[in-house]
């Protein structure tokens, strides 16, 4: 069987979100994160090379990175449900948002974090423009859910699972507001409103309420 | 026809390379970063709201971030060439190693580029972690590359399409040293004996020398 780590409070909620949405049966085993630094503790780190959430392990098969595993488990698993296909109208929106979640938009995030932790002074050039990069694609997830009800489309997909940690829990460690962006609070109202999620978080992370505002 | 809009010395060089290996034929058209600043040109930041490379055209379809846009080309034009399929043992690997290119490595890379943008102390302890993370990511490469030929196994796939770059090209904008990554530095000497590969720098950057060593 299947077997999800879970790192409390990260990444890898998508994964167990993902299991609940397909329907697949997998053995969860859940980490907290060390009190002293919120770092992952030594038995997570000890699952794969670069100690990151998340990881799975299937048969011999070690797999990190959530959009390999997210592949993965579709694709073996999940008769590749919760994506689009080539000959679908929105194949190429599927792709975009479903890679732009770790490609460019996480990235941005923990960059302006990265740079907090060097105490810049608050109108440092350098962090000005780091910041207005994370805005900046905020806004377009903003402007691509004023027409759309998911990233993809009409449609929920992997895109959104992949997309949802960003907003909402990586904001416990990086607090940035969502208030000018409307259609993306509405977005998560919507989110937060799916029976798997809401039983995913609950396992994932029982007794967090989830950054859906 | 496919129009690929290549940024010189960015990203989208992945994109001349893959079309040159699956022989497809495509519209390359090419823009000079800005002489005062490295950046973009507008007319290239006019292509896509983020402005980033690459960028490709595709009748209607305007498509941005590297993954997206290898994982469309090679879906509708590629005939899934230069991927591993689901039954193959290596498909695991091909999805983590083609996943962490963009979703780990080159965010590592970028993160410390962005904060030596702040001036800090070279012992800063945060610079210090985002450097030892960068370090470990090239480990991790190269222990990879010391049991196999290509990152996904004994094929070429488009998993080292999506790393090359980060360990070469992007050498230009923040400099860091391979001579520690023997098995990194045999394998790009394997990708520089590559026609494709030689094709499609010559294309994408006529006069600038792939940086190999």
């Amino acid at each position: 069987m299947l077997i999800v780590h879970h790192l409390g409070k990260s990444q890898s909620e998508r994964i167990v979100w993902l299991c609940e949405e397909l329907g697949i049966p997998c053995e969860l085993k859940r980490y907290d994160r060390r009190a002293d630094n919120r770092m992952a503790p030594p038995e997570y780190k000890a699952l794969h090379p670069l100690g990151s959430a998340p990881v799975i392990n299937d048969g011999d098969v070690v797999l990190a990175e959530s959009g390999a595993v997210v592949e993965y488990i579709i694709a073996i698993y999940g008769n590749r449900r919760l994506t689009l296909a080539p000959d679908h109208p929105g194949f190429a929106d599927y792709l975009y948002w479903f890679h732009f979640a770790n490609g460019s938009f996480q990235p941005a995030i923990m960059r302006v974090f990265a740079m907090l932790r060097l105490d810049p002074a608050p109108d440092h050039p350098a962090l000005k423009v780091a910041v207005q990069r994370r805005e900046q694609m905020l806004g377009l997830i903003d402007a691509r859910l004023a027409s759309a009800d998911y990233l993809a489309g009409e449609a929920f997909t992997a895109a959104d699972i992949m997309t949802v940690f960003s907003v909402t829990t990586m904001r416990l460690f990086h607090d940035y507001s969502l208030a000018p962006y409307p259609n993306i609070l509405a977005y998560l109202a919507r989110i937060g409103a799916r029976p798997c999620y809401q039983r995913a978080m609950q396992k994932g992370d029982p007794g967090m309420v989830p950054l859906l505002t």
